[in-house]
């Protein structure tokens, strides 16, 4: 992928349709950030990641990481990038001055993590989680653990880690069993395995610090028994922590990145934050983290994109309808097509995305209490959707622009298949997209009766809904509530149509998305030029081909919803 | 894949729902073959499958195939499990007698593919050609060339490979540019280079026949201008012909099947047919090859939806609605949604691809011209829809069923991305499934203003339709109706909506298939057993979670064609 193509389209969304810098400069930590930094600084990311990241996606596919007697070896080239990564300061962007970061909103480093994600998905698991451990660290570990660690997490001179699943704890970390035992000297002894830890091990940097979910001697079953634990692979002193990498996974893609099983031995960590609410510390970060998942899909999804429509403008086969002789395959309606509705999804997640992104900071620096509870409810109920929807897009959208190329999309040489691959792993991680949608729907939806999702859809921002939007929408406040009712006598009923129902959401949210894109475009078709131009095909394929599924999802909904008031507990059987 | 796992099934389906064995009693060449002999064969195919194939496939696809120096070197235990299969009859279980076969239905044939791309997709690749070049080699080889080649490729001693696609010919063939000169003795001299040539060179038997399309010297341009040349790998007096495997290809999937550049560099060839007629030669085995890829999609989904519906079994995590304790995945809605879709898929494809199975043996065979017609028209229109949404399910469903492992689906140990990886292949190989779509719609369907597929749809056989399902059949007459008229002013159209057309065909036809099982079933619920039981849930999950997307494409094709009412060539560009 290119960031530098990019470029105009998001300086477009950002300036033009969101209106972004003027809005966080109505932020204190902002108010200096104007519209000029802001565009240097997407200029020079986007420099980097066409120059330092793009060039190591195929070969960090096929090199792959290497697992040898407990060391790991990145691919070559990935630690040269690394280095060059955190000295020029790119981990830290929004991190505070104070902790040696750049003070930036937060919409600027998602911008640079998308494009990440599309240019090497593989090497951007490295420091992915980097800033969730920031902020963790900032906001629950002592003075003493920040005084070691949060520099150099902020930096990015250490890379940091997630350590939660378990073999038998995967969705369920109520059932982790790696315990953590309190030394006298304050450390804790912390013992057992966990799994699918992205970076657990690795040569792109000198210390690794491991965030260990684990219980206290004394913890409750349950998710309200963990505790969080900071254990480094190499200690104060110099030496090395008892945390052994045992192996690494082989896996579909994203081989780029070590997914290693580890062992925590008698390793020395402390406690972060409080006893017991290991969760909480690290429920804190997880907005910004599914965010994060989600710009991934939109970065991988441009990504494919490009691949395909480059391929779609050289190759010729067979006669377009209407045509004389044999065409670019662009021409043909079942491609363009294709490439349109993916531009669909991109655009408006990107309006989505940026929005929501703008709205976490708004929650953390405004000074009106409203303004932060109505961006909290926004991140609360729009994350979820984004994380599920855009990487379920990602990976259908990417196999649709691998089937431009025909066989050829099929063959290694043209690295569409690795997109495929590689995207195949966001619909999983950072929550799996059920798990997603039951969030969002039993957890926040229906947990106040629908009303926070009520007031979001009627505060939506702009110029007022178009009939048709302003039906969707009150459709979905009459599905809600109607399916809230009849949750009480199905209480099953949710967990079947959630994915439904985040879907529909979706769609009603993309919908507002291409009405801002549309709103920030010439009135006059006189001025339309060919940069104005580029985003009639897809407002056109997300109303054609994309929207109607809203109808499908409601049509599913009612139907289902229709069955739960017959139902009698004895029949419990659904489907 | 276990086949023997879906024994019974398929007995049902073929015995009790189709009245297959009734069926193909009624034509000559199967008068002899009673339902206990067919019982018989498949007792015996599901052994051979599960013993000598199914074991291969993971290490086929950790190993793959290897080149070196020009000779390919296919996995551990290729060669000796397909010289087995040969021994043993199975790839002339359809063929003529005469011609060394068993002379036994088409449909039994296509339940032993099924089965042998469910338990190792790629190993299948290497007779997945095997019956359509003996059918070609039957219908329009000289006396001399069957005389030499017949027997062997009927009995799959030797194995055969179709020639067609060139770096720059893909989905068009009109392109292709390999030439055939005719010589004084008979023979032509073959040269060209061919690409995505399955099984174009292996271990896997001691000679190869290649059918070729290239065009003669004094060929027309275009499609019409090219022939079918039969070139073997080793010639009738042991010398080695200048058939040369360049390179093979490194895939998304399908690592064991040898995917070869092939140059034939003076290749000695016979001309198999007419001049120029090639294409003709080849098609006609077309609707057969066709079918095999979708049974290959119910094979690869088959085998997915196995692996996760044992893994649903047996997997632990998160406490289900009303459950106390943590209950198993498969008690959680999203995942019984998952699993008895999927089924909702391979039982309802299962129904239609053995009914299209039958009707080609009645287009062969019967001696009723009119019975001929039918079947030849149910075969047309059908294979290309089965072919399309049979491998689009297979890829996507797979994926779904990769899902229900959460972060244990996206590594190899559990095999189940494999499936994903392989199945994805199958969208785009024997006419992608966009060419599918095109082939449905614009040859088929509108070439006659839509009357054969009316015709079909008045005549599906067994009971009369729901209300319900008869308006649906109506709804999709009038849209093809509205459709060939529209068509007229915005040529284009057809090719827009070919995608929804097809899925709504294919909608249609699973609903009477589902129709079909259901009318099998005892009618009173005390009659129910835990065996008839097993067909309720994907019954369910059909009607209520596939079924809706027949009202999706049917409001996407009214909305298009409504706006092709309005079109004006000036503004040919419609999303």
């Amino acid at each position: 992928m290119q960031a530098r193509q990019t470029l105009a389209d998001i300086q477009h969304l950002l300036t033009t349709v969101l209106k972004a810098p003027t809005r966080w400069q109505g932020l204190a930590p902002f108010a200096d950030t104007d519209g000029d930094l802001a565009a240097q600084v997407l200029d020079e990311a986007a420099k980097f990641v066409d120059s330092a990241i793009a060039p190591l996606q195929r070969s960090g596919d096929e090199e792959g990481c290497r697992f040898d007697g407990g060391q790991v070896h990145t691919p070559a080239g990935f630690r040269d990038a690394y280095q060059a990564f955190w000295q020029a300061g790119w981990p830290s962007l929004s991190c505070a001055p104070d902790d040696g970061g750049q003070g930036l909103p937060a919409v600027l480093e998602c911008v640079l993590f998308e494009w990440l994600a599309g240019a090497n998905h593989g090497w951007t698991m490295a420091p992915g989680l980097l800033h969730g451990a920031y902020e963790c660290i900032k906001h629950h570990a002592s003075a003493e653990l920040k005084a070691q660690y949060l520099e150099k997490v902020a930096t990015g001179e250490w890379l940091a880690t997630m350590c939660l699943t378990e073999a038998h704890a995967g969705s369920d970390l109520g059932m982790v069993r790696t315990r953590g035992v309190p030394q006298p000297d304050g450390s804790a002894r912390v013992n057992g395995s966990k799994i699918f830890i992205s970076g657990g091990e690795h040569d792109l940097t000198d210390n690794i610090v491991h965030l260990v979910l684990a219980r206290l001697p004394d913890a409750p079953a349950g998710p309200k028994g963990l505790s969080l634990f900071l254990v480094p692979k190499v200690l104060a002193d110099g030496t090395r922590n008892a945390v052994v990498c045992e192996r690494i996974e082989e896996k579909m893609g994203l081989h780029g990145s070590p997914t290693c099983v580890m062992r925590f031995d008698d390793a020395t960590g402390w406690l972060v934050g409080e006893r017991n609410k290991g969760l909480n510390a690290m429920f804190v970060m997880m907005n910004a983290a599914r965010l994060h998942v989600g710009l991934q899909g939109i970065g991988l999804l441009e990504a494919a994109w490009q691949k395909a429509s480059a391929y779609a403008a050289e190759r010729r086969q067979m006669r377009a309808p209407g045509a004389k002789d044999t065409s670019l395959i662009q021409d043909h309606p079942a491609i363009r097509r294709i490439l349109h509705t993916q531009r669909a999804w991109i655009d408006g997640g990107r309006v989505l995305a940026y929005h929501t992104a703008l709205q976490l900071d708004v929650a953390k620096h405004s000074t009106d209490a409203g303004e932060r509870a109505a961006a909290q409810r926004w991140c609360a109920l729009v994350t979820p959707v984004l994380k599920a929807a855009l990487t379920d897009q990602a990976f259908h959208g990417a196999s649709a622009c691998l089937q431009v190329f025909g066989g050829h999309g099929y063959v290694r040489e043209w690295g569409i298949e690795q997109i495929v691959r590689d995207a195949r792993v966001a619909m999983i991680y950072e929550g799996t997209n059920e798990i997603q949608a039951i969030d969002l729907l039993v957890r926040k939806v229906l947990a106040d009766g629908g009303q926070g999702l009520g007031a979001l859809l009627v505060s939506l921002p702009g110029a007022a809904p178009s009939p048709a939007a302003s039906t969707r929408r009150h459709a979905l406040v009459e599905i809600t509530q109607t399916l809230a009712i009849a949750a009480q006598s199905d209480p099953e009923l949710p967990y079947w149509v959630a994915d439904d129902y985040l879907r529909a959401v979706a769609l009603v949210l993309l919908e507002w998305a291409w009405a801002q894109i549309g709103a920030a475009r010439p009135h006059r078709a006189e001025q339309s030029t060919a940069a104005t131009d580029r985003w009639t095909p897809p407002a056109q394929a997300f109303a054609q081909w994309v929207l109607p599924e809203f109808d499908l999802r409601t049509t599913i909904l009612r139907q289902r919803i229709a069955q739960a008031f017959e139902f009698r507990p004895q029949e419990a059987e659904s489907a």
